[in-house]
């Protein structure tokens, strides 16, 4: 080895290294890129603690502050939130949305927007608004334990769509206004959630756009207008829904058609309540008739009480509760206190070590999920006159409770009997482990 | 360089290579660890579309699955969710409680549960409930439009603290069940919320942990029972905070000196509205008694209105619509349509392009951010009686669909006339750019 040779040598081994190490660098750091990439087209991380000299960066995973100047379907004049008018490529709409609002895409999936709603005016039954507040109440309970967005509606977005046929407009408006939503859950007013912890099977229905609580039977052997339920549904934000909504509203008052699909159902369905066409009648009509359109596309669910008969349900608090602090005496786990926001963890948990996807609509000793107090018209008062209407409002203040125990139990409080809303008692440390 | 030289050098070099190459990746690994460990503590990533047969990972940054083990301090039986008892370490708790539950750490710093409540039965006042149900409402609007959590109260948590003093009980139960908020945020159930884009400037309160809307002077120069209004408060989820509610509501019917303080707070405040010690005066008293303990520590907010007494800003109403509909003619980015998720992106610019931070009280021309009904009473309809009943109903209906036009709008439909609910008008494409 010359000496010049050597230091030759040394100067290009240097530079080599350099060069060699820069590569290695940028090779891991174009991994580390491409792993995200792939496994994560949006992924998000955030920032704690970059400050602007205002406020901090708004750090939930959801941008909210980011609405790209690049038109979207927003901006076409043609696009309308009435219910007289119909939207057109709404899959491929919100597609485009999504990718120019990438931080909403992770979780969307499954993400629901909870829409209900009641009269503009005051109620007739002096008792009506309060239980329609405390309904209100219940529901947004239910949706914060869970992440689910609510809507409450009590303004009619179409003249001629009220009553029951209110909800179509409100709905359809609601797609729109949250396209980063997967599903809308429309609840009734008198439908009280009375099971905190249990979640909809979502993936069950991966392959519908609508989930109602009902029977197939009931459309095509013995055609009764309660077939189903459409006090509560999951109806997927989708161009087939909007479709289907286009098509449900044209059996609805704002039709030119309206007055003839009375007498249609009527006919079909010989129990039918109303003489006018509703919507619940105008759903399976629909089933009925276009069986091969609508039948693989909405579930009927029938494993649990998507919504249930509030006759055959409030019965068996007593024994539901019995059967749930029982579970909980047995295992330590389902006593610990938690954060209201873990409470998942803790359904989750019973779900897998008692419940185990048992039954849950009649005669189950399931909590029931929804208890629907169909007939008892607690805005008017006008009942069906084969009930109490105290009963009606008495059960109904018991089912609340019922769910509030559920509720309160993560602020340390429960209602000591389900007949009285207030005061509540303090809950011993372990409980019930202990007596009390 | 003889043979065996240069295969030794070749042979030295590529280990060489190699050892560099690795030491750049290794070293650009690090530093990328390094920086979102510096920045980001608790940095969280999503995947999208790894399944495990049932549903997807829930992905919206929380995870509301995870609860360790590992004991927390709701392990402690000592800690109690009641009024009597008393919380310590609680900065600390909260502490723990995000390193064991890392995915709610960012965010935290400004995350916000809303409290409010009314009443559990009925109201005397025939159109009370109906009122507390749209008030309610609008609450859970804003919240949702910001993305804040919100809790609705209708039980007393301890059978003394009723009337006014159960905000008590209720906010402290919050903190414990939600140590992920950073400030719970009392809202009274007759405070409506008027201005639905703007957000308080919680960097303002960086220092302080309780904030109200009021003046210093009636404080200490001039003592009045009105020198702020404790019906609107944020208090910052800390051991400061539960030491000051243990102090609070030891001037209340919970305590055993709680009639001594009706005569001690009159004979300060000379114009205190009712004979016993209520929550209000009690906490003017603390600042005017306890200066430099309280004073520090409490932001008394006069630059907007926190709340606004409805007097002052129900007859402002027209003109303030005309107003922001004028910068709405003015820049179209105001007219632009949106996913109400990306609400905020819409008000912040408002803010920059025309108030810029404008003030916001009595005598304001902005929008009154909460337009509070005191002296209404809406459910015992037992109302000031220097005012007409029917005026503070109908005012408050102004003030709902007042706020309700700024939710409404991008639901695409607006109240044609503030006195008038139902039902909406469909807005035009552009809107308020077209004449309509």
């Amino acid at each position: 080895m010359g000496k010049y040779g050597g230091a030759k040598t040394r100067t290009t081994v240097c530079l080599s290294d350099g060069a060699i190490f820069l590569a290695g660098a940028f090779m891991s750091l174009t991994l580390v890129w491409s792993y995200f990439s792939l496994f994560s087209p949006s992924f998000t991380f955030t920032f704690n603690g970059l400050r602007h000299g205002g406020e901090p960066v708004q750090c939930s995973g959801l941008n909210m502050q980011l609405d790209p100047s690049e038109p979207g379907f927003y901006d076409d004049p043609d696009l309308s939130y009435s219910i007289e008018k119909s939207i057109t490529n709404w899959d491929e709409k919100r597609h485009e949305w999504f990718k120019s609002h990438p931080s909403f895409k992770p979780g969307s999936e499954n993400r629901i927007l909870m829409v209900t709603g009641s009269q503009s005016s005051p109620c007739k039954n002096p008792i009506g608004d309060h239980l329609l507040l405390r309904c209100f109440k219940n529901k947004v309970d239910y949706a914060r334990i869970h992440g689910h967005e609510i809507f409450y509606s009590n303004a009619l977005l179409h003249p001629k769509m009220n009553s029951y046929w209110a909800k179509l407009p409100v709905v359809k408006a609601a797609m729109l206004a949250h396209p980063e939503a997967e599903w809308i859950w429309w609840v009734d007013s008198d439908a009280i959630f009375t099971d905190m912890e249990f979640k909809p099977p979502l993936h069950r229905y991966r392959q519908h756009n609508l989930v109602v609580h009902g029977w197939p039977n009931i459309i095509y052997d013995k055609p009764s207008w309660t077939a189903l339920n459409a006090g509560v549904f999951l109806i997927r934000n989708c161009q087939w829904s909007m479709d289907l909504i286009d098509t449900w509203k044209s059996m609805g008052p704002v039709s030119p058609d309206y007055k003839k699909w009375g007498p249609i159902q009527r006919s079909i369905f010989k129990d039918k309540l109303f003489p006018e066409s509703d919507d619940q009648t105008a759903l399976i009509y629909l089933l009925y008739k276009h069986k091969e359109l609508y039948y693989p596309k909405i579930y009927l669910e029938g494993e649990y009480y998507l919504q249930g008969y509030w006759i055959g349900v409030v019965d068996g608090f007593a024994n539901v509760t019995e059967r749930y602090l029982e579970m909980e005496r047995e295992d330590d786990t389902l006593r610990r206190r938690h954060a209201e926001k873990v409470s998942e963890r803790y359904g989750a948990f019973r779900e897998e070590r008692f419940l185990k996807g048992e039954f849950g609509g009649r005669g189950s000793r399931r909590r029931a999920f929804v208890t629907h107090f169909t007939g008892c018209q607690p805005c008017s008062g006008d009942h069906n006159p084969s009930y109490d209407g105290d009963t009606c409002w008495n059960e109904m203040i018991r089912a609340l409770n019922f769910a509030d125990n559920q509720v309160m139990r993560v602020y340390g409080h429960v209602h000591s009997d389900l007949s009285k809303t207030s005061p509540l008692q303090p809950l011993p440390f372990d409980y019930p482990n202990e007596a009390w």
